[in-house]
């Protein structure tokens, strides 16, 4: 037997942050801890570069005196002035404050939940068939996940792909909204990496437009390998785990066990 | 007499790092100390978000023994291979590549020029009438001031700025070079900080579009406002410094002595 070559998790008294970034953190601009969830801001975009959640049975199961209701939407006074998103910046856009670290993974206490309120955890997501469809679907799964497995770490964050236009050259074309200026992500990403109670791991990464999907569509349609995600985000996830301990990726087996 | 309220430079043999930044970071993400200037790489489109130089009249008198021919562009090793640009992503793009920490204020060795070469340094510019037109001049510029100043702090870097579209919106819109997909900024800036022998201080914004400039237009046309390209680049530029310590701003005494 030789050293562990899977770091253990942190002690249950250990900082939260250690907890949530067991496995690396996916860069290191403008980096923050919530109480729940640890966010990378994106001060030019005005929206998360990304957010890391640990997921478990707790914090996925709804408190019954966590009132949802009474959170509310905030700009966060964290962030400079000029680099803040407001309420006012979505009104009229036709976009929903898109939810990064989801408000249903943080129940375990009114604290943890209004904190995945504050603007700075948001991004402007198509509504219909989107932040209220696919990407909800998406959200749940990952909480049945944490239902079932010892822990589940989820990443997630925009990301701005280029498209080739008529004159054959790739271009980056996004929308931004309201006053301050926050960009409409072309799509986003979620890397899930999941710890049976065996220690087995595996590991998901989802990549999803930013856009009205049919309901018939199954959330598998959009696996993609990981590096597609990291060369598009400009990050690296998970960078402490050797992708040869993961016995499934993208809910296949890997064969390498 | 009161405690200093400007930050003294630091002494001659202090770590030039802390020369160059002595009037702090403009951001934290991913940098790195080169020997003469110091950059902060946008993994996401493989071109600085960033480079800080601190000129005087030794680091842009070019040396004869500094042979620029002899000074070739380079990947650079450094920055992980998903976010690496190469000269190939520039090939036939119709684009150069442009530093963004320039060649010329880096003269006392070739060690200091070399190092201005690697492509991490670079971002695709329009060549004629812009990198070698008045980008040019500015850097020129910037070197004839810091013959004449005490010092010189120059942050450079390029800009996505957004458009208002056929449908009324606001859309950030920028080409995508090579394998790589190295991004081409809209847009430029450089903030320049200049101390006198006496102390007096003057700052000095410019935003330059990545495109033909006509010769006679006069470099003052693109001077702005320091938030507009703080608002745009996310960045906060020369904020151990009191906007009212400056003498002179964009060419204007500003009436605060
Ligand atoms: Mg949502
Ligand atoms: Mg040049």
């Amino acid at each position: 037997i030789t050293a562990p070559d899977v770091i253990p998790p942190p002690a249950s008294n250990a900082p939260r942050i250690s907890q949530i970034m067991r496995f690396g953190f996916p860069g290191l601009a403008n980096i923050r801890a919530l109480d729940d969830y640890v966010i990378s801001y994106d001060t030019r975009n005005r929206v998360p570069y990304w957010v890391c959640e640990h997921l478990n049975d707790a914090n996925v199961t709804r408190n019954p005196e966590v009132d949802r209701s009474q959170c509310i939407f905030h700009e966060d006074f964290s962030i400079h002035e000029f680099f803040r998103s407001e309420n006012s910046d979505y009104k009229g856009s036709g976009f929903d404050r898109g939810h990064m670290a989801a408000a249903g993974n943080h129940g375990l206490n009114m604290r943890d939940c209004r904190q995945t309120f504050l603007l700075s955890n948001m991004a402007p997501q198509v509504g219909e068939g989107f932040n209220r469809g696919k990407w909800n679907e998406l959200e749940k799964y990952c909480r049945k996940k944490a239902r079932q497995y010892a822990n589940v770490y989820v990443c997630t964050g925009p990301l701005y792909l280029p498209r080739r236009d008529d004159d054959g050259k790739l271009y980056v074309k996004y929308q931004m909204i309201g006053q301050n200026h926050v960009a409409v992500p072309t799509h986003f990403f979620k890397v899930v990496v999941s710890e049976a109670n065996t220690g087995e791991l595996e590991l998901e990464s989802f990549l999803l437009p930013n856009a009205y999907i049919e309901n018939a569509v199954p959330l598998s349609t959009f696996y993609v390998s990981t590096d597609v995600i990291e060369r598009a985000s400009g990050l690296l996830f998970f960078d402490k785990i050797s992708k040869k301990k993961f016995q499934k990726i993208n809910g296949n087996k890997t064969g390498w066990f």
